[in-house]
């Protein structure tokens, strides 16, 4: 893959290819003669966001270097139904045996960014807010999956618990109330990360306000509520709604002039993109 | 977790620890005390079947082994919205950093358990047909959700490209033929093995037939199709009906008299279950 | 190594060279210049059955992918005492580091390809009966000596614990007997999976036939019980004749008309061929 | 395990698991109720030196940390026939699924011991003769294996290729002559390393001896030949024979005064000892 | 150790290990009887601040978890030459052979703490400056150098390439200017990251903070310079000093009003602090 | 890297980028275009020997294969202030990604041989004496720091624990003595690994002379000492002197006569090396 993929991408390709293959494939020794070489067709089925493909062409190629693929619709971009995403070519054999898992990942990424793309596009034309994932993901696809927020148009929220500082309702609990946490944080986080605190209603707002947060998450607030805090907050903090988002609420929670919409449903509850791998036959050997 | 758990369970959970807690939770470090303990309680927000609570807990004892975890309403079982799926007691810091990733694994084992259950219940009362899952799995999760689908009522395929002959389109054309695949898979795979050819009309399904096939896919064929077949076999053969299963089709296939019914969206399409982690206060250390 | 390959091979690899070479080869190191170059020959120093080439090949270029080999004599053939098996070329130093470790897999697979081949040739010319491995294999080869099986002419039992169902007495006393044990595995087994129940008597025989075992395995049965089952089964079953199988006995338990012979020593005694790795001189820098 | 037990050991052990237990057992499943409790016995079939108990244990704890194990024949130990090895007590799920790969280990490794004891058994009662292994061990078994060889009476040779030097013939050939080699490894190896060098006629030992290496390991040469040597080196060198060592010849050949016999037999070709692992009935649940 | 501590830190604890025992301690098998016991007193040789205790006791308990550590001068603290840092008590060969992989990591990271420590001290004593690592750490031991540079008073920069944005000279010339990088980045990265530009005169500082940079790091400048920059910042944006710090300029630097001074030197070039073990006696079995 | 590297070394790799980069870097993503080129130089900013430079290559490459690194001063070899150690040519955005990681080893690696040869060149010109390291290494770079130690005109003490026996006042406590220790030793050591006895008195290197030890350590005796026991020893073991080894005591030891110095600073505190990575400039795309 690109130069910069985490080695956990690469852990997971194997984790899943060994859960699939790890045994052998019993069917493919069986009936398909070791040489025998075919041409494989991605196809996309419905209208979606392409996102995954270079992991699909890295499982194709770990289980067998030969085998070659050519992309048409990269990462990022918009397939057609019947749109030809990729070819690829080699042998017949191996293309049988990576299909499935190359398949499971690419579907579950398209998924995600095609959801991110429809949520991006409900959000009203000149609207400067970001629609952002939430640590809500897959396990072991975190990375790949924020990826894929990006290729459907959306951003990221902090990669992982040391990317911000981020304080709910028991960290405040816990630190003696919400303006005790911020003092902490401000006092010992890092230079290179803002201070978020998550707030419930107007109280909690202008504690953390004026305890000095950099960003205000407005957990479950009505839109109304919501425009009552940008107005406070007149542009001195970043604000991020959370909760409630669907492609049916989300311009009205961007009217209200927050930074940020952060939606769970894109990782966690997005189907999986329908697209098929044909392969046109085979070469005798 | 329980003997028998494959390592490759383990190795996940630890890396979707690594992924959100590699680098350490700057917040709990900076506003939580190390002492403070506290309750949390796992409560159902929406109708489901649990599956995953013995990784929920599981995750919840990778990060410290002092935590306890009282599960009230275990895999397999059905929660109503608002139930106590379970409590948890421990470290402050040591739930919060547990908590997204074990709720990650809950909420997605959940809804694949709660998907298998609606199209389960949506079979005739005294069906006998199965409902199966197939290899669309998440990566690196295909044993915990092979095991969520029987928490939902259905039954496992395969469980990978070892545990199973399942001849398909290009595996016949390789070999010249589904007849001669059938035949070449008689003769060399192991004997506790059945060999299951899919076929597409009445003209493969009766050379597979003839072949002597074990089991036969019916791929994407109307209930009528399916019931021609079924008349055929006579039960000679095991019949899996494949292809646009849903909960409004799902009685109609199972009234063919097909043996089995596979679904790929209980798998890859599952949204996640609707659970939350509340903490209950902190006690100060 | 072949696409299909399981990485648990290639993990076995590297642990035997970490075993041998993780500290490096003070030797070589001292004694043998950095650029000089040789060539080896692979010579069989005894009447065998090559299997595990493609190991040693793996190895040679793990330890160094500058080395080249060229197979004479591929998996599953037969090899006449004195016969080059294979040549390389490349670095001394990584011959010299690389040759004990690739040695080591290659003899012992192909110890368990010949005394495999043996017990094959020593059933009637005319026997249908398979000769299979059992899962007393060397930890960490079981999937390379189950393929060395294949090359000396045998077949593979289930390839694991998940790979068929297979009811001992001990299952069967915590079932509630034979019978109930099978009913439990017919409810529940994935539909790929034949069922093979376990006996040591006509009584237990008759037991599992009556319940519907798919296969029975007799267990340490003398020919003349064998036989009786064998007329009993009257082919509604396949039977699989276990325990005090050697060269002396295979031919008469194979005329019983067993269908299966399973035979333990093929993985788990076999002893190491003798192969030798001649390196042919030293190519001054 | 004991305190000291290399990591590369556990590996093993998780590999073994995985490749037999990897995706459950699917008879377990089905036939024995979760909470049933049995107790097992493992009981030589043969006289045997044991060897691997401690492996066994860790085997059957690694699949459940509940089940105990109690030994009555430690490592190192003589079995007669019949004799009682070891009782284990726990789950009889859990038993069963880590039985023959905790026998798997055991019986190849007491088959070391064993026949490592037979070969220091026939050396002449007054013999100060060490009989050492090889480096000719099975892939990731090599320190449970030296330390059967330990258990059976032997000795070890190195290590691994940095546990000590020896040059044989093709580090001669490359560094200019068996004497240059030597004085290359005086000049730079770690002062606690020996110098062995490997001659296989008088010509080469007379240079090794005279260029000051530590050993001599006499390469195939007959009782009479290194009956010679003995004599010329006079105790300066430590001198070890190697090659055509079996239980008829290995007396003889300590007869002539070497120091060291070494022997790759009792790891590449031992038989697996016969060991049954009984289990005594299911308490039911 | 403590819950949050992440698995890099455990792989790397085994490593060390298997690097230093991997095969065995060869004296200790040979001369210590297997059940001696012995007590172990960690004392500090030097003035130091302690870091790693944890560290050591995972190393000692790891190598055998039987063996009992009391911490008397904990993470953090100052420990006077002389002084008892923990007393262990367990095996005797557990003791010797975890020994010195533990001292290697408590050495090292006190020296860190100790030499962190040393700069913190020297700034003046009412200064808010923050003294903060570097990434250049030890290869694998990043997490615990952070801490042990917390452990010294010290404050941590990003906790990796992902921890925060900082655009060095490349990045402004690959993106066409440092003014044309921020604003890229002010753009896309995720709103809890801040943005850093360096910068190394005061034209491109001028530049820097107009492009709307949170941070600014003035790449080894002058005080004089530096006192101008603070100056023109007017505390809109956190300035960072860097390069040339050392006990003798760090106070000067500190002194021209800059909020952050970054150190390679406390862990690339910190000298391992002086601290023994000392066992005392051996308990007769 | 070179054939034979232990599999240690690739992993200690790949922990490094995982700790630095496992993230991504966020500020490459965010201002490199992707493909940009640029030429990098590695200098020397001090006099220093270099170490390590196919290691600072193996992360290059190990970033992007597609990386050229063209080496100026190979391992060994040394570099005068301001000299070009090495050339790199690749993608921007690979070599800014590998940059730290590459120079976090080669610095480090760099220090320990350029310390080392600083103390050899302290040796008196025609000494055989022989500077040798210790196990007070860095946690998972044992095998690059033994190397270091070579590049730097130094040798190597025993590899690891089973790379020698080396008995210590508490080994000698626990086998009743130094004596007793060294008789245990010579009964069952490895015939190719030479025993070392550590003494600190005239009284315990006699017993230990005496007892047949083949290398005696001198334990922080004073020259009069060492010349003392170089006396009596009259080159019948080797010896070994340890502890208060400096630049300036370094010629007065080896001037005793004792044939081994070993020092732990030149692993555990030797200062990184001063080497910069300049990036020349941004291929526009």
């Amino acid at each position: 893959m690109q130069p910069g993929t985490p080695p956990l991408v690469n852990q997971l390709i194997d984790m899943a290819l060994e859960e699939d293959l790890g045994r052998g494939d019993i069917t493919c020794r069986l009936t398909v003669p070791e040489d025998a070489h075919s041409q494989g067709h991605l196809i996309a089925k419905q209208a979606l966001v392409v996102s995954g493909i270079h992991v699909f062409a890295a499982v194709m190629r770990r289980v067998d270097p030969a085998t070659r693929i050519h992309i048409e619709i990269g990462d990022g971009q918009s397939a057609r139904p019947g749109a030809l995403i990729a070819r690829t070519d080699g042998r017949t054999a191996s293309l049988l045996m990576a299909e499935r898992v190359a398949l499971n990942f690419l579907q579950r990424l398209s998924g995600t960014a095609t959801l991110t793309r429809e949520l991006v596009d409900a959000l009203p034309p000149d609207a400067t807010t970001r629609l952002v994932d939430t640590r809500k993901t897959t396990p072991g696809m975190r990375w790949l999956e924020r990826e894929a927020v990006r290729h459907g148009g959306g951003h990221n929220h902090r990669v992982d618990l040391s990317g911000g500082v981020l304080i709910k309702e028991n960290h405040a609990a816990a630190a003696g109330g919400v303006g005790r946490a911020i003092a902490l944080c401000r006092q010992n986080a890092p230079h290179l990360l803002r201070i978020e605190a998550e707030v419930r209603n107007a109280a909690e707002f202008d504690e953390a306000l004026l305890a000095g947060a950099d960003c205000i998450m407005l957990d479950n607030m009505s839109p109304e509520q919501m425009a009552e805090c940008v107005k406070k907050a007149n542009k001195r903090v970043i604000l991020e709604a959370s909760g409630g988002v669907s492609r049916q609420t989300v311009a009205d929670i961007a009217a209200t002039g927050v930074d940020i919409i952060s939606v769970g449903a894109i990782t966690h509850s997005a189907p999986g993109a329908d697209i098929s791998f044909i392969i046109d036959g085979v070469t005798p050997v």
